[in-house]
C-alpha cells in the first residue's frame, strides 16, 4: 500500500505545512468518510467548519483560508486545494490490473497484424488481418479490434470494446469498457415500392486524434464515405452517441448520455452538457457551451452558450424559465 | 415443458377455483394473444370484457370483479391478480443457460483468485488476480473481473459484463449483459498552458450493495477517491450513467436512460423516472419521485415529488404545462 | 483498392455524362475533402459554387442544377444524386472483416446447436445448447448466443454482442456490436414488509422480424411473459432502450440515445426522434412521427406528429415555442 509522510506530501505540493501529523498517509478522502490515516481536503470555504469534526489527520487548503490547524493535525497550505489534490492523485496511483504474459495464449492475434515494442494485450482478444498496433498499446482482456484498424502508441482499450475495420485511433488515448467504434451509421433510403427501406452502405471509417478519452459504453459510427473524426485531446464520456460524419475539434467535452446526431461539425473546446442533444448537419463554433439536456437544432457561432429544448441563447432561456415560474405565482 | 393443472395454480396461489378446465396450462398470456392451453389474467375492469372473446382456458382474476366464468373454463379468484401474476411467473421459470463444466476450460482464471463453492464460469470469461468470488456466484460466458474485486455470494453476471480492478459487488445481485463497472470518472483539469485537459486520475473504486440489479449495457464510474455506492436493494434499468463518487441509498430506482452526473447523494427510495438526469453534487431527500426526463439541477428534501427541466416541484410544472396549452389555446 | 473509370460510374449510374477525366476513381468524397482521384456529390444549390474549388475529378449532381463542368472534369447528371450516391457507395463496398476459418477453433459450440450452411463463427464466441442458426449467418468474434436462441438465414451480429436464452432474431438482420437482446425486463413489486423490492421474473422473450437493424449497444429487454416484438425492417439506432413486452409494427425508425419503457405499442412506419422517450403503456398509431428529445405520455393515432415535453402536437408544440420567445422580447 502507498503511502507518505506529510512532510514528503507538503513538499511534492510545493505548499506550506502549518501544525504536524506523525501518520503514514495512506491516501486522500473526504472530510466526513476519511480516517486517522487519510488526508482530506478543503476547496471551499462551506467545508471549513467540518474540519474540527473530521477524523482526517492533514488537509490540503486554499492558503487565504482561516482555519485552526488542531492538535497533532496538520493543514498544507496551497494556492488551489482542487488543483493539488489532482497532483496527490497521481502520487497514489497502483498498478493497474497485471499481465502474466505480454501477449496471453488464448488471445487470437492474425498473422498479419503488426504489434509494436510492449504491447500488452489480454486473454480473450481478437486483433484482425493487418491490424496495426502501435509500442505500448495495451489491450485489457475481451477486447476485438477488426482488420486493418491501427492503434497509436501507448493507447490504452478496456475490455469489451470493439473497433470494427479500417478504422484510426490515436496516440494516448483511453477507449473505456465496452465502447463500440466503428459501426454503421444510420442511414437508409425508402425503397423502389416506398413501403419499406434499404440499408445506405457506409464505407467510411471513424478518425480519432491524440489523446482522446471515450467513456464506456460510448458510440462512435463510421462515416457514410469519408470519416468521423474526433479531434485531438477531446474527452468524451459514458453513453455518448456520435454519429456518422461528426466531426469534432480539439479538446472538446461531451458529458454522460449526450449525442451528436450525423454530420455535426464542432468546433474547438466545445462542451456539452450531459443528456443534450445535437440535430444532424449543426454546426456549432469554438467554444460553445450547450446546457444540459438541451436540444440543439441551430447553427451557433464562436463562444455561445445556449441551453433549453429547443436550445437558445442561455440568457434568453433563463428569461423564459423566470416567466413561467412568475406565471405560476401569479396564478394565471 | 413446465404444466399444472387448474387445481394446482388455484391452490399455489390461494384462491378461489370458479368453474373448472381439463387443460395442462403451460404458462399465462395477455388476454389477446393466449391459446386454449394459457392462463391469462384480468386485473383492470377495462379488460373484463375481452374475457369472452380470449382463447385462454383460464384467468386470474380480482375477487371483486364480476366475470362470468363460460364453459369449459376457469377463474382463480384472488385478492390482487398483479401480485397473484408474479407469484404464477415464478412456478414457469425454466432453468438458465447450461453450465456443461463448472469451470470451462476456455475461462482465463489468475491462480490467486479464490472461487467460491458451487460457482459457475462461462466460456471466455476472465477473472483477474486476487479476484474473491463467494459461494454461488455465476458468471455467464465473456464476462471480465479485473484485479481485486469481490463478489458476494449468489450474484449472477450476464455476459459482456465488465467489472475493473478493486470493486465490491454484494450478495444477491444480477448485472445484466454488457455493464460496465468502475471505469474511471469523467475528471480533467486545464493543462498549464490552459489548452488542453489533464486527467485526473480516479483511485476510488465503486462498492455495490445486496440485492441490487443493473441494467443492461448501464455503467457505474469508480470515484476520484473514495467509493461510488449503490445502496442495498436499489435496482437500475438499461442504460444508465452513474457518475463518480454519487452515493445512492437503500433501494432506489431509476428508469432506462436516466443518469447521475458526479458526486450526486440520493437518499433511501428515490425514484427516477426514464431519461431523467440529476446534476453534478444535488441531494435528494428520501423518497424523493423525479419525473420522467427531468432536468434536476437543485437540491430537493425528502419526499418531494419534482417534475420538467429545470426540475421544480411536481404540481408547479403541471401548472407551467396548463399555462401554456391555455395561451395556444387562446391564441396568444 | 476499387476503382472505376468516370463511364463505367455513368452507365452504372444510369446517368449522362458531361465533360470527362482521365483519372482511375477511387472513391466518393465530401466537396471539400477530395482529392484529384475521388467523386464528390451535389445534391443542394447551396454547395453549386464549391465545385470550381474543389480538388474532385467529378460529381454526381442533379440534372437540372447549372453547373460548369471545368477543365479535365466530369459531371455525372441524375435525375436524384442523393440516391446516386447511394448507389456509388455499394459499388464500392469492399469485402468485411476476414475469416480465416468459418468456424474459430477458439469459439465454444455446444454439440446440441444446429449450425446451418456457410455460417461464419469467430473467436471467443460462445454458441449455447440448443442454438440453431440459419445458413450464412455471421457471428464476429466475441459473440454470445445463449440456449435455444434461434437466429435466421442471412443475419450479421457484431463483436460483443449478447443474445440471451430463447430468443428468436429473423433473416437478413444486423445487430452492432455490444447489443443487448433479451435482458431481463425492468419489473419489482413492493417486498411483504414494505421496505424492499422483490423481482418479478422474465420468463417471456425477444422476437426480431427480419430484415432488423439494431444499433451498436442498445437494448431489448425480454418480455415478462409473451415476447417484445420488433417488426420486419425496423431500424433502431445506438444507445436505444426497448422495455419489456413493447411491441413495433413494421418498417419503424428509432433513433440515437431514445426509449420505449414497458408494454408502448407502436404501429407501423413510426418514427422516433433522437433522444425520444416514449412512457409505459402507450399507444402510437401507424406513421406516427416524434420530435427528438420529447416525451410522449399519451396515446395518438395514426398520422399525428408530436413535439415537445410532455408531446403534444406538433404545431402547437410551436406555437408554445413562439409565445414563450415573444415574451422574452417582450420583457414581460
Amino acid at each position: 500500500m502507498i503511502s507518505y509522510t506529510i512532510q514528503e506530501i507538503a513538499t511534492a505540493l510545493n505548499g506550506t505545512l502549518v501544525g504536524n501529523t506523525y501518520q503514514k498517509i495512506t491516501g486522500p478522502e473526504q472530510l466526513d468518510f476519511a480516517n486517522e490515516q487519510q488526508i482530506t481536503f478543503i476547496g471551499s470555504k462551506k467545508y471549513i467548519k467540518q474540519w474540527q469534526s473530521s477524523k482526517a489527520c492533514a488537509a490540503i487548503v486554499n492558503e487565504d483560508f482561516e482555519i485552526e490547524v488542531g492538535e497533532q493535525k496538520a493543514l498544507v497550505k496551497v494556492k488551489n486545494a482542487d488543483t493539488a489534490m489532482a497532483q496527490l492523485l497521481e502520487m497514489y496511483v497502483e498498478e493497474g490490473p497485471v499481465f502474466e504474459n505480454d501477449i496471453h495464449p488464448s488471445a487470437t492475434i492474425h498473422p498479419s497484424a503488426k504489434i509494436g515494442n510492449e504491447c500488452r494485450i489480454g486473454a480473450g482478444c481478437y486483433v484482425g488481418k493487418e491490424v496495426v498496433l502501435g509500442d505500448k498499446v495495451t489491450l485489457y482482456p475481451n477486447v476485438t479490434i477488426l482488420d486493418k484498424t491501427t492503434i497509436g502508441k501507448g493507447t490504452t482499450i478496456w475490455s469489451g470494446t470493439v473497433v470494427r475495420e479500417k478504422c484510426v485511433i490515436g496516440m494516448y488515448c483511453i477507449l473505456h469498457p465496452n465502447v463500440s467504434i466503428g459501426a454503421d451509421g444510420f442511414g437508409f433510403r425508402p425503397s423502389p415500392d416506398g413501403r419499406g427501406l434499404i440499408k445506405i452502405p457506409h464505407i467510411g471509417n471513424v478518425v480519432i486524434g491524440n489523446g482522446v478519452e471515450i467513456g464506456a459504453n460510448s458510440c462512435v459510427d463510421r462515416g457514410k464515405f469519408s470519416s468521423t473524426v474526433i479531434g485531438d485531446g477531446s474527452k468524451i464520456d459514458n453513453l455518448v452517441q456520435i454519429g456518422h460524419n461528426s466531426k469534432m475539434g480539439r479538446c472538446c467535452i461531451m458529458a454522460g448520455s449526450s449525442g451528436l446526431a450525423g454530420s455535426v461539425t464542432l468546433g474547438d473546446g466545445v462542451i456539452v452538457g450531459g443528456g443534450a442533444c445535437i440535430s444532424d448537419h449543426v454546426t456549432l463554433g469554438n467554444g460553445v457551451l450547450v446546457g444540459g439536456q438541451s436540444g440543439v437544432i441551430n447553427d451557433f457561432g464562436d463562444g455561445k452558450k445556449v441551453l433549453g429544448y429547443p436550445a437558445i441563447e442561455a440568457r434568453d432561456a433563463l428569461k423564459q424559465w423566470a416567466i413561467l415560474r412568475r406565471m405560476v405565482k401569479e396564478g394565471k
